[in-house]
């Protein structure tokens, strides 16, 4: 165990709202049998994540004042420091409907917007921050109110300070994240294309991409593979895992998972190899569960002994 | 103005949570344009009427522990004592989805299902308010773990007490409150008519049902006719209001409107005619607006004026 504190920002959090129905009729009053309720959004399943994994963590970014209970609830009880920045209005709700055919529809509601005082606390909150912890995690979309170069700047003021930042966006607020060099990133393959602004054919185009994005500065390149594992580039090495294959109830936070495990690695000072096992049988478990969370450190550890990681050969 | 205060009851709280789309299409992920949430529930809109008209109001009742902010907010921001018992869960959601032809889908999502505990401490904190309370509405449906019984002895307990109570409610609920002869009730045609177990098929059928209703115990029987007006039947005479023609924009809480002006007039000790004709412009106003609300009270003034309020002959 170690003593030092990760903080996780989720400028965009999102309350996931779950109901279960018989069939969707557009224009009637339909009943929904059983619901509930998760907050959500990439940083706030980091923090959760790691702090069953024992982390001490403190999460940040903007939460709206209408809809923070279930928020405050997750927090209080996972033992994880509260230092939001209250917004006007409420965080965003994504409504998932579970049809008994399996069919789901998605209502994804607008969150809140972000006005300049709100930045300035939360900018203030930041910098205290970084007074006491060294890994920050920035993960998800940004509201309305913050540009992507706003995010841009924050990476760029902790970098400044010696802070290493893990980042996993999308779209613009990637694009720019990228721009200023985090300490750890964790595409997919198609972010990975869009950055390179190509179509990647083969893995060698994946490998050459992951690398020129290593040599914008960027310390860690995770390539979050799904069930084809995971590629690490650190220090112009390439380590690949493998985990086995899994049976697939809920992808959803998959990648946070993987984006937790390396944090916690980092935060034990794991080999790379025990660190890349680890996040890949926590992030490779993670898909076998409806919820976010380490349901059984012992299965983790055990998944952990299965998965293989290997150095790939350089050209 | 007048000094006592009223208490209305929701054991069942809702909250709306309505989004504004193009086209709902199931089975896809559907972005909403703008949405607003709503603390909603019959008492909780009887208690926002009433608080704006400048009643002394206490709010019970159920709120599920996991979205009650939103009512918070309003009980707040209303000056309205807030003495709802906390329970586990999420109070109701209603969503509703209005899309750009004007077609409305509603998904009405279960709510809380209240425990032994939770009945204690509402009977605790019902008692206590029956100290420093005369007047009390109760209204809406009932939550899981409450039985129409268990909502008729807490009108019976009121009753014995000496309190007046104010019941609007539907189905099995209104039914069994119906038996232990609140003070005011407020039926439609379709709820006498289940009332009665029988078609109403003439106005007469429709006033001697509600003489029926009066005769086990029921000292005002309110009859809401929508467009129609209002009846109302007090000591064995029937008054009837006909407000003006109305430009409808939401019906929702027009209902809620009648009852927090009959209970305002009974605050403030007003006549007969006044009451009926303050009660009738409230609730006819209450039509023309999207929320529940008293947005100018100049304008029930002048539209009072304009409801002739005349007793019906007796046969």
């Amino acid at each position: 165990m170690n003593t030092r504190g990760v903080v996780t920002v989720t400028l965009n959090p999102a309350l996931d709202m779950t109901g279960a129905m018989g069939e969707l009729k557009p224009g009637l009053v339909n009943l929904i049998g059983s619901s509930n309720l998760n907050p959500g959004g990439k940083g706030v399943n980091v923090a959760k994540v790691l702090a069953e994994l024992g982390a001490k963590v403190t999460v940040t970014g903007f939460l709206g004042d209408e809809n923070q209970d279930p928020f405050a609830h997750l927090f209080e009880q996972k033992g994880i420091t509260d230092r939001f920045v209250r917004v006007a209005g409420a965080s965003r709700i994504n409504v998932k409907l579970v049809e008994e055919s399996g069919r789901v529809t998605d209502l994804n509601f607008p969150g809140v917007t972000v006005c300049d005082e709100d930045l300035d606390a939360f900018e203030a909150t930041l910098n205290e921050l970084a007074e006491e912890n060294d890994l920050f995690v920035i993960a998800g979309s940004l509201p309305g109110g913050v540009s992507p170069a706003m995010l841009a700047s924050w990476i760029e003021m902790l970098r400044a300070k010696g802070k290493k930042v893990l980042f996993d966006s999308s779209n613009a607020a990637l694009a720019e994240g990228l721009k200023v060099a985090p300490w750890l990133v964790k595409p997919n393959d198609e972010e990975l294309s869009q950055w390179a602004g190509k179509e990647l054919e083969s893995e060698s185009d994946l490998l050459a991409t992951g690398e020129a994005l290593a040599q914008t500065g960027i310390d860690n390149v995770v390539i979050s593979r799904g069930a084809e594992g995971v590629l690490w580039l650190r220090d112009g090495q390439w380590l690949q895992s493998q985990p086995p294959r899994m049976q697939v109830v809920s992808t959803v936070g998959a990648g946070d998972t993987l984006v937790a495990g390396m944090c916690w690695a980092e935060l034990n000072q794991w080999d790379r190899d025990a660190s890349l096992s680890f996040a890949t049988a926590l992030s490779a478990l993670a898909v076998t569960q409806v919820n976010v969370g380490v349901e059984d450190i012992t299965d983790v550890e055990a998944l952990q002994r299965e998965i293989n990681v290997k150095q790939l050969k350089q050209d």
